[in-house]
C-alpha cells in the first residue's frame, strides 16, 4: 500500500479537502496516539474511502454525516460535511438530511448539527435553497398500506399519539419531500439506526432502502463504513438483521 | 391548525418562555433547515405540548428534561428546565431528578446537567432547598419483597457488589427520598430507559410507575413525547415491552 | 462508615488527586444537588474505589476511563486519566487504550479523548512513548481459528469488507500490539461494550478476557464499577450474558 506524505496522513484523519490540511492537523494525535494517525492513513484513507467500487464517496459521506449527527458527535462534523459537499451532496440535501434525523434521532442532536452545517456552508459561500411547500412525491400505495397495517398492529394500540404522528407527519409528509431522494433518505435512516444500535427497526428500513434503489453490493458495505465512525460493535449487531433481509429478498 | 407569528414559531423550537424569545431565535435554523422550524411550530408546539388532555405540561417537562439529561444532551437543557419550572416542577424536584439520574444514566451525564440547572435557577433567583436527612418514605413491603427476590435470582449470583448497592443505596435510600414523589421518580426512570434504549428494564419500571399512580392514558403518551427528543426508533422499541405490561395489568 | 473532611468529600466527586482538590470543587453540586455530593463520598469514595479486594484501583481506572471514552463523555475524563496514571497506568497504555477504542466505539469518540489525555499528560510533564512498529504478540492459534470460523459464518456473507478489516486490522494487528496487555485490552473492550449497551458481543469478549487472565472475582465486580459511570441499566443488561459465560466456563 502506498504511503502519502506525512501532512496528508494526518489531514485525512479528518478526511479534509487537501487545501485545508495545513491548518487543521491535530498535533495531539501525533503526540499521544501516532498509531491512530497511521491507521487513519492506511486503513481509512488508502482503503475505505478510496474503495469506490463497493460504495461511492457520496454514499460514504451521507452515511458518515448521518452517523455523526445521529450519535450527537457534532464536534467531528465539519470535515465530513465538507467532504459531502465535495462529493456532490447539495446544501438542500444536507438540510433535508438533518431535518429527517430530527425525527429519527431527536431534535436534541439535529439542532447542534444545524449550527455546524450552517458554519461550513457559510465558509464556502453556499446557501441551502429549501422549498418550504414542494409538491410531495406520490405515495407508493402498496408500501404505504403494508406500513400502515404494521403500525395499526403494533403502535396504535399502545400509543395512539405516536401512531398518528407517524402516519401524519413522517409518512404523509417528511418521507415524501422531494429534496432528498427516497433511496438516500433510506440510507440516512439506516445509518442512524445502526449507529445508535437500533437493530429492531433495521429490517423494515433496509428493505425499504433496497426497494428504493439501494443495491445489494452497496448495502453490504454500509456496516464496514459505519464501523469506523460508530464503532465495530454497532456494525456487528447489524449483521444478523441485515442477513435476514437479504435472505428474505433472495439476494 | 392556526399559525402563530413567525418569531414565536422559532422561539418554540426551544420551547422558550415568550419573554425570552427575541434573543434566542437560532438564525441557523431559518437559514439551513426552515422546514424543521415549521415542524417545530406545527407539530411540537401546536399539537404535542398543547395537548394537555393526554399528558400535563408538567409531565411533558419531566419526561423531556429526563431524556435530555439521560442522553447527555446538556446543551439543549436550559429552555426545558425553564419550562419545567413554569409548569410547577420545584427546584427541589429538579435536584432529586438529577440525583436520581446519576444512578440511572451515570454520574457522567448528571454532573454537566447540574451546571445547567444551577445556571437556570440562578437566572431566575431561585435556590434548591434540599433536605439532606429527610424522613424516608416507608417501604412498600410487598413490592420490595418481590424486587429483592428478583435481584437475588438475577443480579447477586453474577455481581454481588452491584446487587448490594442496588439494595442498600437505590431501594433502601434513593427511591425513598420524599423530595420527588414515587410516581414522578418512576416517570423520570422510564424516560431515561426509553431514551437510552434500555427496553429490558422497562417492564419492571413501567409497572412500578403505574403502581405509583401513573394512569394508562398518561403512560401511552410517553413514547409520543419522547420520540421528538430521543428519536422515533427509541420510542418504537419501547412499544412491545409497554404492551406486555398493559396486557399483564389488564389495561 | 467514616466521614472524611468536607473538601475531600467533594473532591472525590471527581476522584481527584488530593493536591488538586481546592481549585476544582464544583460549587454547583453543593448548591443544587448536595445529596449527590454525599452519595459520591459515602458510596463511590468510601466503598467503591476503596474496595481493593474485589478490584484494583488500576482496573477500576481502566474501566472508568474506557466507559467515559466509549460513551463520548470527554468533559468528565481528566480526573480519571489522572487517577489512572496515579494507579500505575502508563502513558503508552493510555495511548493504546484510546487507539483500541477508536475501533470499538468509533473515531468520533477517540479523537476528543486524545485531546484530554494530551492535556493531562502535558500538565504532568509526561509524554507517551509509543512504538510504531513493535514486534507483535504471537497469535493464539486456537483462539484465532475459532474467531475466524465465527466471522466466516456470521460476518463475511453479509459484509465482506467488514469481515476483511476485522481480520486484517483488528485481530492481525491491533490486538497483537504489545503496548497494552491482552488481559487489559479485553478489559477495555468489555467496559466499552457494557457502557454502550452492546450485550451481543459481551460473551465473546468476556470469555476472551478470562482466557487472557481476568479472574472470576474481578469479572463480577465490573458491572458494579460501571454502574456509576454509565448508569445502572447498562450494568443490569450485562448480567444475563455474563452469567452465561460464567456457567459455560464452570465458574
Amino acid at each position: 500500500m502506498s504511503r502519502l506524505p506525512h501532512a496528508l496522513t494526518l489531514a485525512t484523519l479528518y478526511a479534509l479537502p487537501l487545501h485545508a490540511q495545513d491548518s487543521t492537523i491535530p498535533a495531539t494525535v501525533e503526540q499521544v496516539a501516532p498509531q491512530l494517525g497511521r491507521y487513519t492513513q492506511d486503513v481509512l484513507s488508502d482503503r475505505l474511502w478510496a474503495d469506490q467500487d463497493r460504495l461511492s464517496p457520496r454514499d460514504r459521506s451521507l452515511l458518515t454525516v448521518s452517523a455523526l449527527v445521529a450519535t450527537g458527535r457534532t464536534h467531528q462534523l465539519d470535515p465530513f460535511v465538507s467532504t459531502a459537499l465535495d462529493s456532490g451532496v447539495t446544501p438542500e440535501e444536507l438540510s433535508e438530511l438533518v431535518t429527517h434525523l430530527a425525527f429519527y434521532a431527536g431534535w436534541s442532536v439535529a439542532l447542534p448539527a444545524i449550527d455546524r452545517i450552517a458554519a461550513v456552508l457559510d465558509d464556502r459561500g453556499l446557501t441551502a435553497d429549501v422549498t418550504l411547500d414542494p409538491e410531495l412525491l406520490p405515495y407508493d400505495e402498496d408500501a404505504e398500506a403494508a406500513r400502515l397495517a404494521s403500525v395499526d398492529a403494533t403502535a396504535r394500540p399502545v400509543s395512539p399519539g405516536l401512531a398518528d404522528a407517524t402516519d401524519a407527519v413522517l409518512f404523509a409528509d417528511l418521507w415524501r419531500r422531494p429534496g432528498l431522494a427516497p433511496r438516500d433518505r433510506s440510507l440516512v435512516t439506516v445509518a442512524a439506526l445502526i449507529a445508535n444500535g437500533q437493530a429492531e427497526q433495521l429490517p423494515f428500513h433496509l428493505s425499504r432502502a433496497m426497494d428504493n434503489g439501494l443495491t445489494f453490493e452497496e448495502a453490504r458495505e454500509i456496516p464496514h463504513q459505519l464501523a469506523y465512525y460508530a464503532g465495530w460493535p454497532r456494525s456487528f449487531s447489524a449483521l444478523t438483521p441485515m442477513r435476514q433481509v437479504f435472505e428474505d429478498r433472495g439476494d
